[in-house]
């Protein structure tokens, strides 16, 4: 596949454009563009700058909303649901975030379930917004239905991310961001654009049989929750994904399990909706509300080093700690550029010239 | 196997006089009993009566104190840190969730992470206390050693199980209750007495091998996270054992990782242990803290009789919800008594002959 490399500050000021050109004030077209593109220098290619035009479409149909009244509606010292009013996930998120950081710092740790939102970019990056207040972080979303319940065919629930950030001392952060899902869409993507087969146990097909076709979703297929089948524990998976669902849109009052809103502009939305937009759901630990912060980092360090050190199985060279290969991949991306797949370039084009905006 | 039916009333009263022999106070032996027998009722039978005399046994090895001071240590208005005193788990588990509740009461929702620990038993039964309150309850425990991290032959994680219950209106809770494993260490010992093979993907041997070798973790093998392998996502299985770990021990002074204490008392305790006893990390969430509890629990009922209604695969009669397996075996066993293998029956035996009890 053919690949443009394009620096971070390239990709960032052609995205912020887009984002002024929907008409975001500019303190929320800087923070969805810091959002988004936290994606793409992570290495979660799926959930960056290539979602952009699907952004704008559903700002087009008006499913997004650009300037949003974002607010709390319903809040108790520890807990509060977040209304996004359909603006941007990747706004409303870092508002709710901050918002269970808030309740923190009051009484050691704050839960808030947000609804009337849209896709919110990875996980990962709203879990990572406590550790700088030596909190632990946690963030997950629902999504739309692409994922059937373990005996089943039908899809029930999205890939359903979890993401849990932990701070350290001289460590770098423990952060795990994952879906609920054996392999995420994005790696399913990857695999399609490929046209190559994908491992035994991603996907099933219309009656529910094992299959490696990469496209089996686009026939009536569907993705298998982690675990991939009952001997291999996907009841789990599914219970993990349903947990993700529940506590992020039946809390807070958003539409849930097969009624979650799509993210593609051109699928119609669910009849019947229970409620309101996507659903997200973040937490925030103080670490000091348990024990003393650097005894904590202590025992983190040694725990992380312990894990480093673990004896690594013939033809791998080492243990890896959640967040080790997303760091790595920062480092290089932001000296080297992103490397952008020529789709995705092509595509960022036709919706800046729709702007105004040149990419390069 | 050979098993022998046991009514619940006679296991209740044979184990309860088993942990009043060992010096408990009768309302600890009556709350051990309780949650020890939960396993049994809900046929999770590796974790209830089969393992009595292995609690017997800490007890004589001083790894067990029958009259703990259980105490909380360090709090917060929605945190706490419980220090069991190394009581039975079975006792230390319910006052901690208890603290949780309470502070939930007060602001809405409540932690609590639990150092200096024993086996709890189940993990559902704990986070399952918080529905009476109309709350979400959540319960995990770090237990010692048998699980491989990605890419590693060391054993460096427990079996770590996760628990969520969810209240619902009309319908039985949402009650997840699972190892963070691909299989439970339970479902490997039915395996090991059957001398049968388990599915490839549950287990590896000592070099990191597939293995369908049950009995591969006594030579030199280890468990796999859930996911089995990197191709299956077992990187987030590790990570979610991990998250476990660190929440239960790493967050309340608890041993943690390759430290964690071992459950049989033959087994040395590790060296260098960097914290006291097995951990546990509990929460309590009012549902009234994100919308009022009635409307919460018609979208929960809406929630799960739509997902009973999720179309079945070939060959499946229904998708299930979290949960009603277990309690459909306890509406069963409830009545019609508790089958135990006959070598478990001859291991209480003995134990009960020890302390002047009779079994039947």
């Amino acid at each position: 596949m053919k690949e443009q490399i394009i620096s971070y500050q390239q990709l960032h000021d052609f995205t912020h454009s887009v984002f002024i050109g929907m008409g975001c004030s500019n303190k929320d077209a800087l923070l969805a563009t810091k959002t988004l593109l936290s994606a793409d220098i992570r290495g979660i290619d799926s959930h960056g700058v290539a979602r952009l035009s699907g952004y704008v479409r559903l700002w087009d149909t008006k499913r997004i909303n650009a300037t949003p009244n974002i607010q709390v509606t319903y809040e108790t010292p520890s807990t509060a649901v977040v209304d996004g009013d359909a603006g941007l996930g990747l706004v409303v998120a870092p508002y709710a975030m901050q918002v269970a950081i808030e309740k923190a710092k009051n009484v050691g740790t704050g839960w808030v379930s947000v609804k009337n939102s849209n896709h919110f970019g990875i996980a990962g990056v709203h879990a990572m917004m406590a550790l700088e207040y030596d909190m632990i972080g946690i963030a997950m979303t629902n999504a739309s239905a692409l994922v059937a319940p373990t005996f089943s065919i039908e899809k029930m629930l999205g890939t359903n991310p979890i993401a849990v950030a932990i701070p350290a001392g001289n460590q770098p952060p423990f952060v795990a961001d994952f879906a609920t899902t054996t392999a995420s869409n994005g790696k399913l993507e990857i695999l399609q654009r490929k046209n190559a087969d994908t491992p035994l146990g991603w996907v099933q097909d219309n009656l529910g049989n094992e299959t490696t076709d990469a496209h089996a979703l686009k026939k009536q297929g569907s993705m298998l929750p982690l675990g991939s089948d009952r001997d291999h524990g996907s009841h789990k998976g599914y219970a993990l994904g349903s947990i993700v669902d529940i506590f992020s849109a039946v809390l807070s009052g958003a539409s849930y399990g097969p009624w979650a809103p799509p993210f593609p502009a051109y699928v119609p939305m669910p009849e019947n909706m229970p409620g309101v937009g996507l659903g997200h759901f973040f937490g925030a630990m103080r670490i000091d509300a348990f024990r003393p912060a650097e005894e904590f980092k202590f025992h983190i360090d040694n725990w992380i080093t312990r894990f480093r050190e673990a004896i690594p199985s013939e033809g791998n060279e080492k243990v890896l700690i959640p967040g080790d290969p997303e760091r790595e991949m920062e480092a290089i991306r932001m000296i080297e550029g992103i490397p952008i797949v020529e789709s995705v370039v092509n595509d960022l084009k036709v919706v800046g010239e729709r702007f105004g905006v040149v990419l390069f």
